[in-house]
């Protein structure tokens, strides 16, 4: 079965804009029939690896079958709003599909689940993405990762853990984040400004003094981090004008912007969905991101 | 010889973020050795085309020597400052691939030139796009291209005389700018805002009046011609200031972005320079554009 790019853009707009049950699911049903299958071929698997003491805190690890060199590792961090969402789901293709896109293309893929909110709230998600990540950096040679070169990318609720992980000294193991580059897709980064909603009251409460704590604006534009910043046609407005501004506020500060890369035809949940498909157009940005960074520090 | 995408992005970046001769030089060395060169194999070149009665109203059409089909147009407007640059210069692979590219692509290739400052002052650029359009409108039905779906693109100078000829209804032959999409790199959409220099003086003037009737900022947050803005990692600052206005602005009046690309690893010039070479960036995401307007509409 082909991928028609342009005929999926279609339906996927048709999904319209809104974050909601129907799209989530449209868009699931929409790539399913372009994912492999378990068992994956030459990929051996390692699921639910504990990277702490919380039913929760778990990984799974993709890695080749045999591998010449410790090869980079990509670790994901999924969405779904703080309360929600699963590294992986029995009988699904997601997420597994990000970690084996990785696989696929010359790196180690780990996903990782972390608690949830209400009963674990801030700044519980950016705890966990440290603790995975420094699991990652004593473990992932053993499954053919080079710790040196880890690769933290995260979407929605997951982008926001994932950059409060980046930007907050107290929450790195030994001083430095360790990350070779931070990808973040569709997040928000002002909680501030980001208008109030149950999600983000589970997560941050309702104290606004968490929301400028929570918030990763002004420390992304900040971090040493090579950054690369994704949104989709179809991202609801708030995302948009959130990433918007980041890029003017990271602009103002560096002098240029930070990578980024709009999605057109794409929406909230394709921009992870669509990885390990014939539709490459995050995959080959990412692939560029990482190998234009390498030659820069390198 | 082939192109190590890495290793041209490492060459790119050492040139600087600077518009300047050896910028301008640098990049045109760097991707000379990928062109082809003349004669073009399959491909029909009609060369100074006058599409009105200045010395400098010319333009070339690419054309593939044989087509089943009406193919889309991509009209391009090159860029240099208002005051400088040619749609070819003898023995230079420039700016003939990007027709060229067109061509190979499925499309048929024009290329224009048009008066220059200061002898010939705003708004004489926007109406020689303006005449170049309705030329082509008329004649490339003669040249396999099909009148209904052209494409403009123009890039820093050329991007404001493309953007000005779009938004204002004056300078459009039919009421109607006859695009089937615009693509804008690297331009200045703001004059009032853009810092005064020689080059601004030259085509709008000393007289802040022209410079809000010059600035098509409002015009292209209302445009109905699908718009692709493209935006390098070394252009200058301001460069990118404009386009981040641009993009906000546009955001709130539409609820999402026009499509946009950002591209890692190229500056001001590569990112027409690198057309019809092995390395697709900008390409395969117009290739993208064409295709999902085709869709949205047709």
């Amino acid at each position: 079965m082909s991928l028609d790019i342009i005929e999926m853009a279609a339906r996927i707009r048709a999904l319209g804009d809104q974050i909601v049950p129907a799209t989530i699911e449209g868009t699931a049903q929409l790539y399913g029939p372009y994912h492999e299958r378990e068992p994956y071929q030459g990929v051996k698997v390692s699921r639910d690896l504990a990277y702490g003491s919380d039913a929760r805190h778990l990984l799974d690890v993709f890695e080749p079958g045999s591998a010449a060199a410790a090869r980079p590792v990509l670790l994901f961090v999924h969405g779904g709003g703080f309360v929600a969402g699963d590294k992986h789901h029995p009988g699904s293709p997601y997420q597994d599909n990000v970690a084996l896109w990785a696989v696929r293309h010359g790196m180690v893929g780990v996903n990782m689940t972390y608690r949830l909110a209400p009963q674990h709230p801030w700044p519980a998600g950016a705890m966990d993405v440290g603790a995975a990540v420094a699991w990652v950096r004593s473990h992932v040679g053993h499954h053919g990762g080079d710790p040196d070169r880890i690769i933290l990318m995260g979407t929605s609720a997951g982008a926001a853990h994932a950059a409060a992980y980046a930007v907050n000294t107290r929450f790195h193991a030994d001083g430095e984040p360790g990350l070779a580059g931070l990808v973040l897709l569709s997040g928000l980064y002002d909680m501030v400004t980001a208008p109030g909603n149950d999600l983000k009251v589970a997560y941050f409460g309702d104290d606004p003094a968490n929301y400028a704590a929570g918030s990763t604006l002004t420390g992304l534009t900040r971090t040493p981090i090579p950054l690369l910043l994704v949104l989709t046609e179809m991202d609801p407005p708030e995302f948009q004008r959130q990433t918007l501004v980041l890029l003017e506020q990271y602009l103002q500060r560096n002098g240029r912007l930070p990578y980024f890369v709009h999605m057109m035809g794409h929406n909230h949940l394709s921009s992870t969905m669509h990885l390990n498909t014939a539709d490459t157009f995050l995959g080959e940005r990412l692939l560029d991101f990482i190998a234009l960074h390498r030659q820069a520090t390198g």
